[in-house]
């Protein structure tokens, strides 16, 4: 199926919507309203419903959409109809954690490889997951066809682990460090920056309040 | 100074701004153009424009940016011209890797409390931030006149945590958790979702590619 591209910020809200989609349907709900998942997951449901519109007519006025279908659609849209490994390059305090958080439990991600320079840990199984020398990485990556990578080295060599990221043929980069990267256009980094975020809010507090 | 409030994709770009205003500064730099901006920051140098145009005119056409006064305008909208002390509420793995996280020493940012149910860490201080029990949490906020909340528990416990950080008098919540809080108006989240960070990523690399 041929479809134009989604707004980044309707991509955003597709895990939320698959979320509570899983909730309902697990709660033994056949239908719902754009009013009623509005409320749920705090989105207005203009949105929702201009968001849905990109997937083509998936609801009927005054009858909801049907929550079974809407799963399953997101399920395969958000790659959770099979499992997923990521490759996990750093492993520092945030790293080591996330090793332990429990998403690749329960949404079919799962961190397959961890890469560090560490010869404390290099050679070791940390929580399930091996932990090889970086200077293994390209090859390890193409061996294992590791597709996407959680980057949480220190910035100063970021860029220098994304162009061998990029030269082992990852195209999905969760990008932890604070740095822009520069990758060619087919690979796809999506930005995680915890004090950008804590930036944000403080912006906002004044800002709503003022 | 008033003005209209700024769409959150701008004042999400803030602290992006701002992080490599501050190495131009360091380099030496007076003057930056949006193109010059846009290439090192890789945002659009239309929508830098425009986020700019949101503070008034702080630019001249072909003359570029003023980079200290920028510098200096964003370090007071993301509070950097002072430390703000913020409450971390839960304490699991990433909750501790986050204590060791240098946000707040580089970003004049600083976790000053934190708080758990276990009795194992409850009484210490851990990467030099006392550990309160939750059961003092809305005490502790108020006498610390703290404002803004890092929420890192179990989503089973988020909404009830969140409730107690309102009675607190807290503006601000970072939410760690998959939960979407309901707080009254003045209180602003700020949703970290890692799981959704990665399955939006999953999402554009098939429709990227495709």
């Amino acid at each position: 199926m041929m479809r134009k591209a989604i707004p980044e910020a309707s991509a955003k809200r597709l895990p939320i919507y698959h979320r509570y989609l899983g909730f309902l349907h697990s709660a033994g709900k056949k239908h719902v309203s754009s009013d009623e998942l509005s409320e749920a997951v705090k989105v207005e449901s203009a949105s929702i419903r201009r968001d849905f519109s990109y997937f083509g007519a998936l609801g009927k006025r005054g009858h909801g959409y049907d929550v079974a279908y809407l799963l399953d659609f997101f399920n395969k849209e958000l790659h959770q109809d099979r499992l997923t490994n990521v490759a996990l390059i750093g492993m520092g305090n945030l790293g080591r954690a996330l090793l332990n958080h429990n998403f690749y439990v329960s949404n079919n991600l799962r961190i397959s490889a961890a890469f560090d320079i560490d010869e404390a840990v290099v050679g070791k199984i940390l929580s399930g997951v091996p932990v090889y020398p970086m200077s293994d990485m390209v090859a390890q990556l193409r061996i294992q066809q590791l597709d996407v990578a959680i980057l949480m080295v220190p910035q100063e060599v970021a860029q220098e682990a994304a162009d061998h990221l990029v030269e082992a043929g990852v195209h999905g980069i969760l990008n932890f460090t604070p740095i822009r990267l520069t990758v060619p256009e087919q690979v796809r980094v999506q930005h995680v920056d915890l004090t950008s975020d804590l930036q944000t809010l403080l912006y906002f507090l004044d800002h709503d309040n003022g």
